[in-house]
C-alpha cells in the first residue's frame, strides 16, 4: 500500500502526509492490537477517550492554548460551522436588559459573505460592517481597519466574524488586527483553511472554528477552541427565552456547552477521523511545530508568487500584495485560449488540482501544510517554462 | 494489515466486515491508482461523483427504492438526523391556510423520547401521542395500534415519527403498522440501528433517516430516503414566514432540498466514509441482498433469545416477545454480583463489547450486520454455560 510523492494542489479535501494515512489505513483495520479498528469501538470506550484527550492535548501544544480557552471538536465542517456559530452565539447576544445585540460581519470573500447569510437566514440579527466586494468591485483584499472597526461597538455588537483565509479568492487576513481585539467584542474566527498553517495568539480570539479538511484530515470533523467565558454566557440564556425572542435554537449536536459538558462525545463522534487529526498534530509537533510549519508555508508562497510576479506580463495575480494567501494562490493567465493547455500540460508532469473555483476560474495552487516544497518548486518551474514558451 | 475475525458485539460504532475496511484501507492512500487518496479529493470531482452515484444506486438496488423517493446523504449520525427532521418539517407543517400542524411522536425508547424533546426544544410544534414507558413504567413493549393509531389525524399532523429499533432498550417495531400508514399522514422514521438488517416496503415511509455507525459504516455520515412530492412542499415555504409563524429554519448544510438540490455535495461530504458505505452495500449485494441478511439475522436472534430463554431462571429478557429487537438482545442475570464475573469471562473468550447502556445496566448483546452467526453461537455457547455454572 504504497504510493509516489504527490504534487497535489487542490483546494480541499487536501493531501494529507502520506505517512499518517498508512498509520490510519493500519489502525481501521487493527487499532493497537484491539482486533479491532478504531472506527469499530465505543466513542465513550477507554480508547476513543484517549483518542480525544490525545487530539486536545497535542492541538494545545501545537497552539499554545491558555486555560482561558475550551478545546472541543464537532461534526461537520467550515458550513456547519458557521452555522453553528451564528445559532450558538444567538444566545450570547442576548443582552441582561433582554436587549438584543447584533453579529457583525467582515466580509472579504465568499465564506464570509456565506457565514453572514446563513445568520441572517436562521433569524439572528446580523450587520455587514464592511464588505469588500461592495467598496471595490471584486474581492481581493483586506479592508484597512480605518474603514471598518471604528463601526464595532461593544454595547451593539456581540461578536465580530471573519474567514482568516478565503480559499475561493485567495484572500488571507496577515493577523487578527490588534484595533479590533481593542474594543473588546469577542472575535469569531473561521480557520478552516489556514489553521496550523503559522503560529496565531489564541488570547485574540473568543471563538476559532476549523473543519479538518485541509490541513488537518479528511472532511467531516471540526475543531473549536472557545474562550471557557463565553460557554458560560450562552448557558446562562434559557432556551425558551430565545424562542420567545424569535432567535435560534442550536441543533443539540451543535449546542457548544452540551458538547464540552459531554467531552465532544454527547452523540457519536467520528473517531477515526478524529484519530486522524491526531496523527497530524503529532506529526507537526514532530517536525518542530508551528514555527517550522510557517517558516516552510512562507518559503512556498514566495516561490510561487515569486514566479508569477517575474512574468507579470503573462501571469494576473488578482489579489492585493498583502492580502494575498499563503494557503491559496489564485492566478489567471492574460492571453486567452491558453487555460486548457496550461492545465493539460501539468498534468503530464504530475501538478494536479490547479484549476480555479468554478465562481472565479483561472488557477489556483493550493499550498496547504501537506503540500511539500519540493512540489511547489515544480510547480514554480512549470509557471516559468509555460510563460515563456508561451509569451 | 490483518486480523484475526472478531466477535464483538458493541452497540456502535459497530463492528464492520473485515474485508471492507481492508478494500478501504488501501483507498485511504492510493485510490484507483489515482496516486492519492479517495479521502484527499475535491468532493466536486469526477472520483468523487462517481462514488456518490454509486452509493445511490446500490442503495436503491438493496432497499428496492420506487422513482418516488430521493436518496441522500448528509454529514451526522442520529441525533443531528433527528434534529434537521424536526427543523425541516417544520417547513412542511405549515398548511395552505398558514395553519401550523403538529409533528406526533411515537415513543418506545430513549432515542423516540430523545426525538421528541429535541423537536419541542427547537420550537416545532409537537405531541407525543404515545409513550410506552408511561404507560407501562418501563419501555419494553410496542404499543398496539388500537391505542394509538386513532389519534393520528392528517388534519392535525404534519407527520408521525418512530424509531424503529431504541438501541438502549431493545425494543424493535416488528413493522410500520398499516393502520398507521392508512391515516394518510407521513411516516418518519429512524432506522439508524436496523437499516439493511431486513427487507422493508420503502413505499411506506415519507422520510427513512439512517445513520452510518451500526450496520452501515463508520459515524458521521447519515443517509436519507425521502418522499419526493415531500420535499417539494419543504420549498414551498418561504424561510421568511418560518421566521414569522416563530418555526426554526433549518441550518443550511442540513436543509433537505439544498442537499438535494447539490447531488448531496452542498457542503463537503466526508467522500471517505461514504465510500466505506458503498463497499459494504457492494458487500451486502454479493451476498445476495437483504432477504439473505434478514434470513441471518433472524437465525442470529433466535440462537441467542433462545438460549436466553432456555436459562429464563437465571436470565432476564426485559422486552415483550413481539418487541424484542434482532439488533440488540438486551438481558439481565437475576442473581445480585455476577455481572462483572459474565463480562471477565467473555472477554476471555473474546466476546466483547457486551456491556448494558450505563442507563439501564446489565448487558446487551448487538447482532448487527457485520457480526455473524458464528459469533452468535459462541455466545449462546457461553451465556449456557455460564447459567448451568452459576445456576
Amino acid at each position: 500500500m504504497d504510493r509516489a510523492n504527490p504534487n497535489h494542489f487542490g483546494a480541499g479535501p487536501a493531501q494529507l502526509p502520506t505517512a499518517v494515512l498508512q498509520q490510519a489505513a493500519k489502525e481501521l483495520i487493527n487499532y493497537e492490537g484491539l482486533g479491532l479498528g478504531i472506527g469499530e469501538i465505543s466513542h465513550r470506550s477507554k480508547e476513543a477517550g484517549q483518542v480525544i484527550e490525545d487530539a486536545k492535548k497535542h492541538l494545545g501544544e501545537l497552539l499554545k492554548i491558555p486555560d482561558t480557552h475550551e478545546v472541543f471538536f464537532m461534526q461537520g465542517g467550515g458550513t456547519t460551522g458557521f452555522s453553528s456559530i451564528a445559532s450558538n452565539m444567538a444566545a450570547a447576544s442576548v443582552g441582561r436588559s433582554g436587549q438584543v445585540k447584533v453579529g457583525a460581519y467582515v466580509v472579504t470573500g465568499s465564506w464570509s459573505a456565506k457565514a453572514a447569510q446563513e445568520a441572517e437566514r436562521l433569524g439572528v440579527p446580523t450587520e455587514v460592517v464592511v464588505d469588500t466586494k461592495k467598496m471595490t468591485g471584486k474581492y481581493g483584499s483586506i479592508p484597512a481597519t480605518s474603514e471598518w472597526v471604528g463601526k464595532i461597538d461593544v454595547r451593539k455588537h456581540s461578536y465580530v466574524y471573519l474567514c482568516e483565509n478565503e480559499t475561493v479568492h485567495g484572500v488571507e487576513w496577515p493577523e487578527v488586527p490588534q484595533e479590533l481585539v481593542r474594543t473588546g467584542v469577542p472575535v469569531v474566527a473561521d480557520l478552516s483553511s489556514d489553521i496550523l498553517s503559522r503560529r496565531i495568539n489564541v488570547d485574540q480570539y473568543d471563538v476559532i472554528m476549523a473543519g479538518a479538511q485541509k490541513n488537518i484530515g479528511l472532511a467531516g470533523l471540526t475543531l473549536y477552541v472557545v474562550r471557557k467565558i463565553f460557554l458560560e454566557n450562552i448557558k446562562k440564556v434559557p432556551e425558551a427565552e430565545l424562542l420567545d425572542q424569535g432567535l435560534p435554537v442550536t441543533p443539540i449536536a451543535n449546542h457548544f456547552p452540551t458538547v464540552v459538558a459531554n467531552n465532544s462525545a454527547y452523540n457519536t463522534i467520528p473517531i477515526f477521523t478524529l484519530r486522524i487529526m491526531d496523527l497530524v498534530f503529532v506529526h507537526l509537533l514532530k517536525r518542530g511545530g508551528l514555527d517550522v510549519q510557517q517558516r516552510e508555508n512562507e518559503e512556498k508562497a514566495r516561490v510561487i508568487y515569486g514566479a508569477l510576479d517575474q512574468f507579470s506580463d503573462f501571469y494576473n495575480v488578482p489579489v492585493d500584495i498583502p492580502a494575498r494567501s499563503k494557503m491559496n494562490v489564485v492566478f489567471t493567465i492574460k492571453k486567452q485560449g491558453l487555460d486548457d493547455e496550461f492545465l493539460k500540460q501539468a498534468k503530464e508532469l504530475g501538478l494536479t488540482g490547479l484549476k480555479g473555483h468554478r465562481s472565479v476560474g483561472g488557477f489556483r495552487a493550493s499550498l496547504y501544510n501537506a503540500v511539500e516544497l519540493r512540489s511547489v518548486r515544480l510547480l514554480a518551474d512549470f509557471v516559468t517554462k509555460f510563460a515563456k514558451d508561451h509569451a
